[in-house]
């Protein structure tokens, strides 16, 4: 047995740190790039490949425990997904392993944030060592060796390469709102899977909703009964799920939201409530006024039961109370909530809500379990234990670790609002007011949740909506914060993505299934046509959904349009945005890249007439006629853009604003939907209009 | 409750009969063509159409069973599936609800082949009614409506239909090799979801082989453990799918293949082999030595015990037990065999195993079954309750229903041999010979079975494999005989392909990851390229794959080639080949179809260059290195041939012969792949030459 001990291993890396490290951005270029995600805070490429075959194996030394003996099994055969090797030997010992792997300890029985999760890889031509103080690092190091196994020209392999890596923040997490759509188990587990592969190890799981109560209480049965439709996690699931999230070095936070967000409780329990009942299952989005009755002791009471019955079945010693967006107006029309109100010292709404904070908090204490809520739970005063989650941003965190309070963002990793994952990746939680903290005041900033609120995801597309995006946010919250360039984000992202795909997850996959219900029975052509314009679009940003509904959306609302089908970043637009930068910043334009501009928009300028008939037989291709016609409009207006290019610029000013005026039709939502390319053809415009150095050359 | 009886449903679909029927291929170009596969044996169609939304409905009336209620629910599991709508209002009484069923009374307790599975369904502008004598004909009417749903211009609706339907053969089934490569259960159960859609009602699970025992046995424990590696059902696996098949009215016949193919038994009971031991389990393909020893008592023993609990543990009434392939090289080289043949009657191998399948069928009678064989077991003067299976034709199934013995055909069906699905369409269990028999004797062809060999698929592609092209053979099984124009049967195999897609069947969704495997790391233009080679490649036909193989394949050689990505029959180059023949045969050459042909081809042309970086990098696409030349050589020798004819034609004998030359060379199999589209090349080359009527007019 190779008795690689991880101190021996952590100085040979720092030996081979002093030749200088791979960074991602500069490494892009090289001649077969690290497709690592996330980026390993270092990282000493070397020469050569181990290659990987049939005879490939695995040995276990030091620490052991059925979760190591489990994750071997699991990577092998995601290696053997990867290379299609239908099996590997089993693994024999150490010095006889391709990949032999020394974990010095035990992690704690419940896992901790802030725990180690270190590992150091090193791959040589002979074969591979991984070392970890625990088997979370290995868990860890396990992920980064599936990442480097590439097909290369004589075969699979792993490049040579010396990896020493640890997270730089202890919470990187994933919350999942099961509750305004129901997510089944298999769902979670695959993204569970998805979250292991890039590192994330908090899963927290919205559970309570007014759309619904998902969880089942054996001590207040008519919650989830009465507040789920039938759709509810028993407690069977609940104890799979955390297993299998463990097995992944995976901590599970359960949310309970409270005293706000909670209509599905009042269904079987309306006397929780501040207003008279009865109440039925919240069908709609948005806030609303319901909230429990913080004057009412029997309300503490009942979550006392709860919460143990929940700290029992939940390990984590952390517990989610919600507490965001009480709207306060059944606390304002109850008469002995004013009393309550004047009487004692709480005088508003907000102190009223503190209190309520405040009494909950003391139960979770009392079942052993720390609270973690969103901003508004942060009341001065409050014990130094709560984990504060900002859905406000940065200099809400930043306060409350100037007063000795925990926190993790959220704020900026909505993956709910569209927003491009460029623009995710530039958030981080050290960002902004944070960024003028001391030391040990930074500290306390643990790290930060992607949120994947779930108004107009179901089981069909969620993960689209999830994956690949979450890896990027996964990425800032494990990666040195000097590593941010998005080029090497998308290249890399993109290489994660088929990864993922591997693991069952099905963010590309749903894609082709949504278009072909949509399309309905159609030619390849007209199949072919639709896909080229789904292609280029994207659901409207932020909350402009609701506002752009035609009708008011509700849970029963089918979620089959194209706005449903596409994905949330179009990588079409922007590639093709990527290729107008450059052709329009180039010193001299070039031939190449203006026959693929040509191409591109020859493509968009005939797509509507391709995609005509199908318009006429499918009611959802139907709401996308506009929008097919703005392509080819944004496809005549570019090529005429090249065209004056070409002859050396100088189109008409009146040209130029028709052209201005056209293309800003298209850039108005229709049918929920952004059509990308509208502002890259505009800067073709543009550059046709003013001429230019390099117009008109070759 | 619309208390529609079935024979009043009879009457009135008799009735519209009268106005005339709809067939596939005419009703192909009709404004909504339908979609329906197997096509039903009479379609009414109507104005109007039935609007599907969230208040459709369902009620069941007379006859009840569980499986019913169980067939209703996964129906509006489909249907929501297919819409996307979310779920349906639970079904109320017939008078209310959208969909009424009505079924008479039960099928039998375990199924036969030759029960009622007809149904009428009929679909109005107010309602359906559906009504079937059995619920075997309910569960086929329910996927028939299935098929009917499509977005049309104002939501999704079904059209205003009659159909009166039942199957032309009793026995329509597949078979699937479980030993070859190991299947795992949930791809069986997606299978036998396909096999539901398109009205399949036998699986027969094809159990052992010489490369694995793939099921339970609780008397001879050494057969599953020392045959499998570890690889097997256990018997609740087997009962899971039985009821999981039951349910879906699929019958489950098991086989256990004998005396040869069972190298698998020997290595925990060599006693019972031919010759001496010891054996392992086999790991190449084809036809090996050894045999079980029929003048061995104690195997008789054997086989009495594994045969009775095995016909405990599958209820269905017939039991395959193989037979076929024996070389006679162990029974040859054994002297105690010799001296049998030699003391008894049989005289020869034959006669051997005639004598051993007499004395097995004894074995599964006393067991309460019948026996099923592959042609081998057709010995004259055998039990008349046998049903042959052919893998040898039509005329082999013909000489033993001209004695009075029943068959099904399978020659024709194997689709592992990679033929074209029009060409598995056009084989008819009443073909060949089989035309000539008496009405009488054309009874006891009961139908067929497609078989999927897995020598060559895993988990991963086999779906591939199978879907779509099952649907066109389950269409040959039902549909009457006169169905038979291939143009319909692949518009409608395309239109199905997509609805199986949503069953969780992954013939379309396992494409693209193996490509990206096969890829590895790739911009979006290289991986492209490696899509359009993939796209019009085909793995060699029959048995050519053994014969081309670099090395000899085993069991441990990975399917992750090209070879095994890409789907057997190429979609874009059997348009292409449609769209040449069309050119090449117009009175005009037509400027569209000129166009639409010169981008296919200068996309190929230029296909090559946007490849080579993959080449370089990965050994997954070096293979195929070669034949993306070829590809581009088709390009360029297509569009060439494409100037001469617009130039009137007349290309000099010389260039032909050139041109010929090289297409011949792209036809060469490489890589164990055809390159498709040179025989269509092949086609524009001499009508370049020929000139022609119409030859550079427009």
């Amino acid at each position: 047995m190779k008795r690689t001990s991880w101190m021996r291993g952590m100085m040979m890396v720092g030996m081979l740190l002093i030749a200088g490290l791979v960074q991602p951005a500069s490494q892009a270029q090289a001649e077969r790039p690290l497709n690592l995600m996330p980026w390993p805070s270092s990282v000493q490429a070397g020469n050569g490949d181990l290659h990987i075959d049939a005879s490939f194996s695995v040995a276990l030394s030091g620490h052991t425990e059925p979760r190591l003996d489990d994750a071997v099994r699991r990577f092998l055969r995601h290696l053997s997904r990867e290379t299609g090797i239908p099996s590997f030997a089993k693994a024999g010992a150490s010095s006889k392993a391709t990949l032999a792997i020394h974990t010095d300890h035990a992690s704690k029985d419940i896992q901790e944030p802030g725990e180690e999760e270190s590992y150091v890889l090193e791959v040589t031509s002979d074969g591979a060592k991984l070392t970890a103080p625990t088997p979370l690092g290995t868990l860890h190091g396990l992920q980064t060796f599936l990442q480097l196994v590439e097909a290369g020209p004589n075969g699979f392999d792993a490049p040579v390469i010396a990896i020493q890596d640890q997270p730089r923040f202890p919470w990187r997490g994933l919350m999942i709102d099961v509750s305004r759509h129901f997510i089944p188990l298999e769902v979670l587990k695959r993204n569970i899977d998805g979250m292991e592969a890039v590192k994330m190890n908090v899963f927290h799981w919205h559970l309570s909703e007014n759309q619904g109560f998902r969880i089942e209480s054996k001590k207040f049965r008519k919650l989830h009964e009465m507040g789920s439709d039938g759709m509810f996690y028993t407690q069977d699931d609940a104890r799979d799920l955390i297993a299998y999230a463990k097995q992944r070095g995976i901590r599970v936070v359960p949310e309970l939201d409270m005293p706000g967000h909670s209509t599905a409780w009042f269904v079987g329990y309306p006397e929780l409530a501040s207003g008279p009942g009865p109440y039925g299952i919240e069908r709609k989005w948005g806030i609303f006024d319901p909230a429990m009755d913080p004057t009412n002791e029997k309300l503490y009471k009942f979550l006392d039961e709860l919460i143990g019955e929940m700290a029992k079945l939940f390990p984590d010693h952390y517990f989610h109370i919600g507490g965001d967006e009480v709207n306060g107006k059944q606390w304002d029309a109850n008469p002995k909530i004013q009393e309550f109100r004047k009487a004692y010292n709480p005088k508003n709404n907000d102190a009223l809500q503190a209190y309520f904070s405040q009494r909950v908090q003391k139960l979770v204490t009392k079942h052993g379990k720390a609270v973690v809520g969103w901003d508004e739970v942060f009341i001065p005063g409050v014990p130094k234990d709560i984990v504060i989650q900002s859905w406000r941003g940065q200099a809400s965190l930043a306060q409350a670790a100037s007063q000795g309070y925990r926190g993790i963002l959220s704020n900026g990793y909505y993956l709910d609002l569209g927003w491009s994952t460029a623009r995710h990746y530039a958030v981080d939680p050290m960002g902004g007011a944070a960024a003028n903290l001391t030391p040990e005041q930074q500290k306390l900033i643990l790290g930060g949740e992607s949120c994947m609120w779930s108004e107009y995801v179901s089981a069909e597309n969620i993960d689209s909506r999830i994956w690949p995006r979450n890896a990027a946010i996964a990425e800032r919250l494990w990666s040195p914060q000097s590593v941010t360039d998005p080029a090497s984000m998308y290249a890399r992202m993109h290489a994660i993505s088929a990864r993922l795909e591997l693991l069952e997850l099905t963010h590309q996959k749903y894609y082709r299934p949504m278009l072909q219900r949509i399309a309905g029975p159609s030619t390849p052509e007209e199949f072919a046509a639709l896909r080229t314009l789904a292609d280029v679009v994207e659901p409207v940003k932020d909350y402009a959904r609701e506002q752009l509904a035609p009708a008011e959306p509700t849970s029963a609302t089918p979620l089959n349009r194209v706005v449903d089908a596409v994905p949330l970043e179009s990588d079409t637009a922007r590639r093709f945005a990527e290729l107008v930068d450059k052709y329009v910043a180039a010193s001299c334009h070039d031939a190449g890249t203006d026959a693929r501009l040509r191409s591109q928009l020859t493509l968009w300028r005939d797509n509507d007439a391709r995609l005509e008939p199908l318009t006429q037989r499918s009611f959802l291709v139907k709401e996308v006629a506009q929008t097919s016609q703005d392509l080819a409009a944004l496809g005549s207006s570019g090529l005429a853009a090249l065209d004056f290019i070409a002859k050396g610029g100088g189109a008409p000013d009146s040209w130029r604003a028709e052209q201005t005026a056209a293309i800003q039709q298209t850039q108005k939502p229709k049918a929920q939907l952004l059509l990308m390319p509208a502002t890259a053809v505009q800067k073709l415009v543009d550059a046709a209009a003013a001429g230019g150095s390099c117009v008109g050359t070759k």
